[in-house]
């Protein structure tokens, strides 16, 4: 463990009392807010401006000090889960939206300020910033950059990295690296954001974002189908994104034995299907979006691409639909289950799930639930494995169900979440040794002494 | 310069005669295809697949050979010309469409196929290959990825990036790197992708790609709008772009010195007016889009988003307005027209224009022609400067009037055709010293020796 006190010592004055908290202030706080351990790291710097974020840094890097980045720390794949012997740097202060500039549609925050308020923020001036996830209220921009954050528009809008146009980022060695880009195309050299995107805080420490934004869209359709088969889904899907001409916003995927558990005992429609799928469109025209769609709705019907139809009349009906889908707490109320985030292409789901169910039985017979839905429209599954209490080996072997069947399909064991620590053992399993060998090769070029967040997605020396 | 002939001598039996040109089938071709100048290298290698890619490669590595990749040779920004000193790997042999798959929607392909070829294996199977640019039947995908093409679609679709889902990426030293990726949604560590695409041949040679398809749009529909003023273009791009909710597929204005040259004394629209915007819109139902598209227009008027409009009733009608928007050729008639390729926030446009052409005037007086146009849906602007016949001197003082103000609007000398070796004096302007140093510490990183494309977009060691 290094010095930790020097650090604190040298950097108190720079930051301010708010700017450094040790002791109780840092220990009473939890892991993450769905954990409940507490943060283990001695101290949190605060820095109040990017300027302060590099002298954090040129701090850390003059003594070899590890430094974990905290957003809104609503991450899955325990990126930001800092150790006794790292020091946090929390993006919490940074939180000022800088500009909203609606006639060439982008908008300039600070790293620390939550979606939910950068949302609002584009809203209010009519228009739309296209990243939704269900942790809007606490995840940071900071974070959602960090991560390449996906969630409930990806099938529309991208994920995260396409909603960002520039960054600034505070290297490894305190430099702060300004590319701040506005616009939608610039090929001037290398497009330095989408190294950092995406990198869980191993290259950077994003300061600043510039964020696209879009119109606002004025209508949604929403409809609960039923499918026969995975083909009747995949021509569903097909049918609709052709049809709906880029207004397909989402196209959600349950299978039957989590549409079940969702509809606790009151399903919509009758629950025999083997797929229920959620689609959403959004337009700008309320009267003539709606006649299209339940015009196109009734055709896939007669297309024999769905068996049964519910098309939302009010906004009770809509919510209600999306309460099925969203009812992942459901899953968790026996305690112990363990949600799972992969992607794989559509065409495999269908027997990638029952390899799953398959070697769940082999290992834990019929003692076992699973439940999956995901966002389909993407590839990405979310499976859900309560098997009653496990321990960490018992874990360990559920994960090797639900991940070795991906390696045969090419899917990832990691569509949203990223990797993090809790995906580490598993990385291989989607990535080739070569793939990795140049991650390293970047992340040894902009963080030659690993202090970035060290030992999150890969180790940086080769295991023997 | 290296010993060319041992390299030769070296690859001959490994790649066969039709894989090794050297001489007058080297000599005699032109360095470009809008070039009079020849290949200046004294080797094309042209491997037939990957592993040969491999094996060219490994041998220039262990000489320090320098290579220049060459695809279709329609880049504007001189990223492919090849020095006497320099081997070129063409990806000429690399043409196999290895898998189209309408399920997942993506097309696996060797980097040498060419655009238009691709477009027509997607539109055959029903589905869209969304990049498309003016060169498509000469460029290939693999040039496409390294220099992140733009083009006719970004608007809707987004640049070469966005179509690109996962590459094979032959390195420096011979490494072979899949990274094979068929999914929207693949957070599994860094997306390595996004390193190489817009790399312009630096960082490896791209040698398969998998394409994104989407939905074949039936609809088209087009307009040409007469503006007053910047203000109503800007209101026009709002207005449209939100009510047709993603159907709109391109925005393209002019200024009217422009519109009068392409127009030809034939004018649809009078010609008084500063700028006008055609704009199109593509969708999946003939009727209802076309119904949309006029009431639109309709409304734009109405709410002085623009003083006149012409909707095309018919294809002849269409491939008119399309003619004036594509009569480039026409400026460079009198010889020694420029063209260039910026990028600047919509709302610095006229002032930007206005700037420009004072220093011309200050330069040339009135002997000098200035054309505009371009993607301003993108706030991409394409300006042809003709001021007689120029020498190294004058072009490059008429270069500084077109990127010196782009700098106070923080734009980019470069919006979709790169940097390579001619725009690398001006890529100062609009990427600071740190983001030059971050791009060439990752060239350190993955090109240790300096042998891919050394010198273009800037150069390794930092003028002293």
């Amino acid at each position: 463990m290094t010095d930790l006190s020097g650090l604190i010592e040298e950097l108190l004055p720079l930051l301010g009392p708010e700017g450094v908290l040790t002791g109780d202030a840092v220990g009473n706080r939890a892991a993450g807010i769905w954990r409940d351990d507490r943060i283990a790291a001695p101290v949190i710097f605060r820095p109040g401006n990017t300027e302060q974020v590099a002298a954090v840094m040129r701090a850390c890097s003059a003594r070899g000090q590890s430094v974990v980045t905290h957003g809104g720390l609503t991450g899955l794949a325990e990126g930001a889960i800092a150790g006794p012997e790292d020091a946090v740097l929390s993006t919490e202060r940074l939180r000022r939206i800088e500009a909203v500039d609606p006639v060439n549609r982008v908008m300039r925050v600070q790293a620390g300020v939550q979606l939910s308020v950068a949302q609002q923020a584009a809203s209010d001036c009519g228009l739309l910033l296209a990243l939704d996830l269900g942790a809007r209220g606490s995840c940071t921009l900071g974070g959602n950059a960090a991560t390449n954050a996906g969630g409930n528009n990806v099938l529309r809008y991208g994920m995260a990295r396409e909603q960002i146009l520039g960054l600034e980022v505070v290297l490894a060695d305190g430099t702060v690296m300004s590319s701040m880009n506005t616009m939608l195309k610039n090929n001037a050299g290398y497009d330095l954001r989408q190294w950092f995107v995406g990198s869980e805080g191993t290259l950077g420490i994003i300061t600043r974002l510039v964020m696209r934004l879009r119109p606002l869209p004025v209508s949604r359709e929403t409809a609960l189908l039923a499918c026969s088969d995975m083909g009747q889904v995949a021509n569903l899907l097909s049918t609709l994104d052709a049809g709906l001409a880029g207004k397909l916003t989402a196209f959600e995927l349950m299978w039957r034995d989590y549409y079940r558990l969702a509809a606790a005992g009151n399903p919509p429609l009758t629950d025999s299907y083997p797929y229920y799928v959620l689609v959403e469109a959004s337009g700008n025209d309320l009267s003539a979006d709606q006649e299209l769609f339940v015009a196109l709705l009734q055709s896939a019907l007669e297309q024999n691409c769905a068996a049964e139809v519910l098309v939302c009349k009010s906004e009770s009906e809509r919510d209600a639909i999306w309460q099925l889908r969203e009812s992942v707490e459901l899953t968790l109320e026996g305690g112990n289950a363990i949600i799972f985030d992969v992607s794989l292409p559509l065409s495999c789901m269908e027997t990638y799930v029952m390899d799953v169910e398959r070697l769940l039985r082999d290992a834990w017979q019929d003692s076992f639930d699973l439940w999956v839905f995901g966002h389909a429209g993407d590839g990405n599954l979310h499976l859900v494995v309560a098997a009653g209490e496990v321990n960490p080996s018992d874990r360990q072997r559920i994960e090797r169900c639900v991940y070795e069947p991906l390696q045969a399909v090419n899917g990832s064991v990691s569509a949203e979440h990223g990797i993090g620590l809790e995906k580490k053992p598993w990385l291989h399993l989607c990535r080739n040794e070569t793939e990795v060998a140049v991650m390293r090769r970047i992340k040894q070029a902009l963080d030659p002494h690993n202090i970035l967040n060290p030992g999150r997605i890969f180790d940086l020396d080769v295991p023997a």
